[in-house]
């Protein structure tokens, strides 16, 4: 069965009420992205003051409109909102996205207004996301949809992430070029009226095209069915999570900002942490985290030996292992027999292996390979500081043509001209 | 009094015992490197094969130099190093560099060669940095010296860097065009057979150019030393310290690698923080917090106050505040009606300040200059994330413009465009 929410990622027709001539607004900007961006389905502009956007021809309202909408997106002014709404469910829209903010996050009067609008779409056996939220984006080929007001054009990966905050969202996809972010689908949930976390929790463990979930949230709108859905999925997909409102400062500037109780942050962490969600603390660990799972194979273990040209970095090294829940690994004999042969008698077998600052890239190489065919190993994280004597290209190129099904993590630390040589001359550059 | 430490960072001439004439040998770079950063003082390369290296006349021999020296740096291989020294301290060089390696750090027998050294050291009055150490460096435009084997042309700044590890001090060179971190010196000080930690501290403490004291230690040389240091000093400087070793197997690494015991670590965490050390728990920390002594004034106490324009990256501010010792400042009664006058109805005059996604400018500045004249605010921290209708380059130069006593810290999320222009148009782009 194709839930109501599958359109929202994956709709062959899309309408927006409320698209504007006028540019720098939100009516005209959204118009302006799904364009730019290349959506392959149908676009329907509504808009009772203008015969064309963008190229596109305009619908002076929403019954005008002949063909199926998949998808109905709404930017009108806010006092326009539920009939607006009204008429995309009077043509049978199942799915809707309410872009326009000044809802419950405004106060009662607000709150009254979102609870009249969620009634109409209950009524309907529509669903809504949003109000007060940025839109969605599906990056796949087959869809190529970005419905946000941000002019980014976010590359594919594998990574479904989702934004209770429209700033954030719009903060991390105005960074993308810089972070290197991938995502397969982007959702901002806004006031998450209808559709909230526990919904696209659910869609995303059954949709293919994802294989790790992120969310930025303030609030759990219902904590017990969060876990229960993650329980249910089969566990399959790392979740990863960054809470906001980690403090009582931050839990009261998250309720006076979305109305929503943020809860005790204990009790968050312990439960995130008994059920195997993962918790960052922060975007940069969020995102980092993701891009870990989504280039490295999964470890079997917590065992981790280092390899390294230089002592500082690896005692570094060590420190960030034993603090993160990760152990050095008890080398073997044979091992340790085996490294004998190919270190330097003053550099070290022992974990962190020292190959001194004259390893060269095949001694590098091998050294890696030998460590991942311990079985006491789970992962081998690999340092190497550019002497002056060894060029680093061959060093970092020989191991990542290692193919093993354990993770080898690279820390380079090259002159500064290495990396724009890299980026050209390397496939795993980019 | 001039101490011996002096001549390390403003020596008028240097010799470079064991200059090469092949490329990519230490003492070939190390040469390379003095000359290309432009030092304005006397080179005197020695070498008994060369007539001239990269320009210089080079001598035959340390006795044969007719001219003062104030500077000896060694880079001979290590069975040469004691008659090399014995040499520049025959001629009454006072000051040394050892950088070869191959001493304490590799047993017994290097540990013997290494007390043999520093007795001949210590017996004419001299001070000696190393051995396995990268040298120094001294960026202001009267010394310009960049005595190590590290090619990059770093800027001037006024933090002081010292490295316990000589490969984490190359790979934060070899960084700084991407950190744009600015240092006045640098050492590397290898083994610290004679000049360590407390002697630096000692040094830096008095002069002029330093005014923020960084290193990354695996080991203190004599804890009580340092910290009896560290109070006669004046407590003037911010001293911050990466000390690596935190947990068991790092420590145990740091003891491996430098033959230094690394010392319980809650024992230093404890003892830094009763005297006022900074204690950083990475690069990244160690550095930034560099930069906000260096660029900011300091704050006369804790309390914070923000500004922002949108939610979620407020709330996850006001986490990393209470997360780091500090506290949202309670505003005072004056300032929320003054802000009221200038604030969107439907945003916040409490602390987080909301000016919702409309904030212009003007707005931007004046709310900004309200909340650093309020008693009780002794810093703020400033978040804008760019919305579709606000340009951003006005409201960050505005903020920018603000003179005041406090530090004003901005978080700006713009569209990756804007850093560009940045970079190119604002005085503070840099």
């Amino acid at each position: 069965m194709q839930s109501n929410i599958y359109n929202f990622f994956y709709p062959r027709s899309v309408c927006i009420a409320g698209a504007s001539t006028k540019e720098k607004s939100i009516g005209f900007e959204i118009l302006n992205t799904i364009k730019k961006y290349g959506y392959k389905g149908k676009i329907y502009p509504v808009n009772p003051k203008a015969e064309e956007i963008l190229g596109y021809k305009c619908y002076s309202s929403v019954e005008e409109i002949e063909e199926r909408i998949d998808l109905g997106i709404v930017v009108v002014p806010k006092k326009f909102a539920k009939d607006t709404i009204q008429s995309l469910l009077n043509k049978d829209v199942k799915s809707i996205i309410l872009i326009t903010a000044g809802f419950k996050e405004i106060g009662p009067e607000g709150e009254k207004a979102e609870e009249e609008i969620l009634k109409l779409i209950s009524d309907h056996n529509a669903r809504l996301v949003g109000p007060n939220c940025m839109g969605v984006i599906n990056t796949s080929d087959e869809i190529k949809l970005n419905a946000t007001f941000v002019a980014e054009q976010p590359e594919n990966g594998k990574v479904g992430f989702l934004s209770q905050s429209g700033a954030l969202g719009a903060a991390v996809l105005n960074s993308l070029r810089e972070t290197n972010i991938k995502f397969a689908h982007f959702i901002s949930v806004g006031n998450k009226a209808d559709i909230n976390e526990n919904d696209i929790l659910s869609f995303w463990n059954q949709d293919d095209s994802i294989e790790i979930i992120t969310m930025y949230l303030e609030s759990f709108e219902n904590g017990v069915e969060f876990i229960r859905t993650h329980l249910t999925s089969g566990l399959n997909k790392p979740v990863l999570i960054l809470k906001a409102g980690k403090t009582s400062g931050g839990m009261k500037a998250a309720s006076s900002h979305t109305g929503a109780l943020s809860g005790e942050d204990r009790v968050v962490d312990a439960i995130m942490d008994q059920f195997g969600i993962i918790r960052c603390n922060d975007l940069n660990e969020l995102f980092n985290s993701a891009k870990g799972f989504e280039f490295f194979p999964m470890p079997d273990g917590n065992k981790i030996a280092v390899v390294t040209n230089a002592g500082g970095p690896a005692i570094l090294t060590v420190d960030a292992i034993e603090n993160n829940g990760l152990v050095l690994a008890e080398l073997s004999e044979q091992t340790k027999s085996r490294l004998r042969e190919i270190v330097h008698p003053e550099g070290s077998v022992n974990n962190p292996v020292d190959l001194l600052p004259g390893g060269d890239a095949n001694t590098y190489k091998r050294v890696n390979e030998i460590l991942l065919e311990d079985d006491s190993v789970d992962a081998v994280i690999s340092i190497f500081v550019e002497p002056v004597m060894v060029p680093p290209m061959p060093v970092i190129e020989g191991i990542n043509s290692i193919e093993s099904d354990k993770p080898v993590f690279q820390v380079a630390m090259p002159l500064p001209e290495f990396w724009e040589n890299y980026r050209i001359n390397s496939k795993y550059g980019k």
